[in-house]
């Protein structure tokens, strides 16, 4: 089972690497990090690259692919070789599924049109301006379409999508080898949750933490 | 402020990536990955690299040490230049953490001796063979030192830094930019809440899937 996941210049590292974790101790499962150009791959940080193995021309027909996001969706919203790369893999995956922003890409494709998805928070409205009918959950299915929401929601979306691919048991077992039993010190991870002016301030700021 | 992440062949990615995902975007903060030498550095799961940008012979003051955890850890018990590394930049630390078998790198070292600390809970009894006072809590904090449990904990952990880094607000600002309002399918994440015999599978295995 391959499963690619694409990089792309200011990617979130999380988004990529939350899956990653999970989806890579499937048995069986081959994972495959893959950009227009193989090589180092910058995130939205800076500080940090990951590296893409293979281009974009050498996977074509992965079981699974996963589209992360971050601020550098914008550009690639733009890239008609990559949405023709997500459309050509797409006809292949028994799986598309994308975390954060990544869901504008699968949109900007084609590939959401009419279909319940997720996003981060902040991009939930440009999504339905997008085509897709979007959904404020962590995670939501429609058909083989699986998407996240922002960031480290890419954790639960490879969990529940391991327990399609391999069976609860396998999902449990990885689940406790990364130990994930999260005990996050504040409750504001959420719109729904935090203060509405941190919201507020965030959505004024386009995320940046001031 | 500089945030100095170690990275070792085989180390595992989310270890190291959880935290940056929120360090990184406290304000003001520099992250630098940095390994014995520079280049792609490899994950226990084979198919991802992530750039150490400069050695650790570049890296000697920072102000937070984070080391991650990982198969390779082992490996880097017996390496002596990693290990008067770290001694010598926890002299320089404000913050000297780790994330999952991490911790028995800086027990090697010498600094967690008569310490509190946690670590992946099948390294715990290890941990406490090398002096320090093995805790079963998610993070655990003893003066300096923090030390979080297996792999997904290092973003508990590196919130709760956040917060006394940079104080409450920040901290909850940069959990809601990674929506971190997590909500695992299973109830499987640690050995209090998992079936018994998948934690003795696990145990047999060493952590591999099967």
């Amino acid at each position: 089972m391959q499963i690619a996941i694409l990089l792309y210049d200011r990617f979130t590292a999380l988004d990529a690497v939350g899956p990653y974790e999970i989806l890579s101790r499937i048995p069986g499962a081959e994972v495959v990090f893959t950009a227009a150009k193989p090589g180092p791959v910058r995130t939205d940080m800076d500080s940090l690259a990951l590296t893409a193995e293979v281009p974009l021309s050498e996977v074509t027909a992965p079981d699974v692919l996963l589209v992360p996001g971050g601020p550098g969706t914008a550009d690639q919203l733009r890239d008609e070789a990559v949405l023709d790369w997500l459309r050509a893999v797409d006809r292949a995956t028994s799986w598309t599924t994308s975390v954060c922003s990544g869901s504008l890409l699968l949109a900007a494709a084609g590939l959401l049109t009419g279909r319940r998805a997720t996003s981060h928070w902040i991009c939930l409205d440009e999504l339905g301006a997008m085509g897709a009918v979007p959904v404020p959950d962590r995670v939501v299915v429609d058909g083989k379409y699986a998407t996240a929401a922002g960031v480290s929601a890419g954790i639960d979306l490879a969990l529940r999508l391991t327990g399609r691919l391999a069976g609860d048991r396998v999902a449990e077992a990885i689940q406790l080898v990364v130990e994930y039993d999260p005990q996050p010190p504040y409750s504001a991870g959420s719109v729904a949750t935090a203060p509405a002016e941190l919201v507020a301030s965030l959505r004024a700021t386009g995320l940046v933490v001031g």
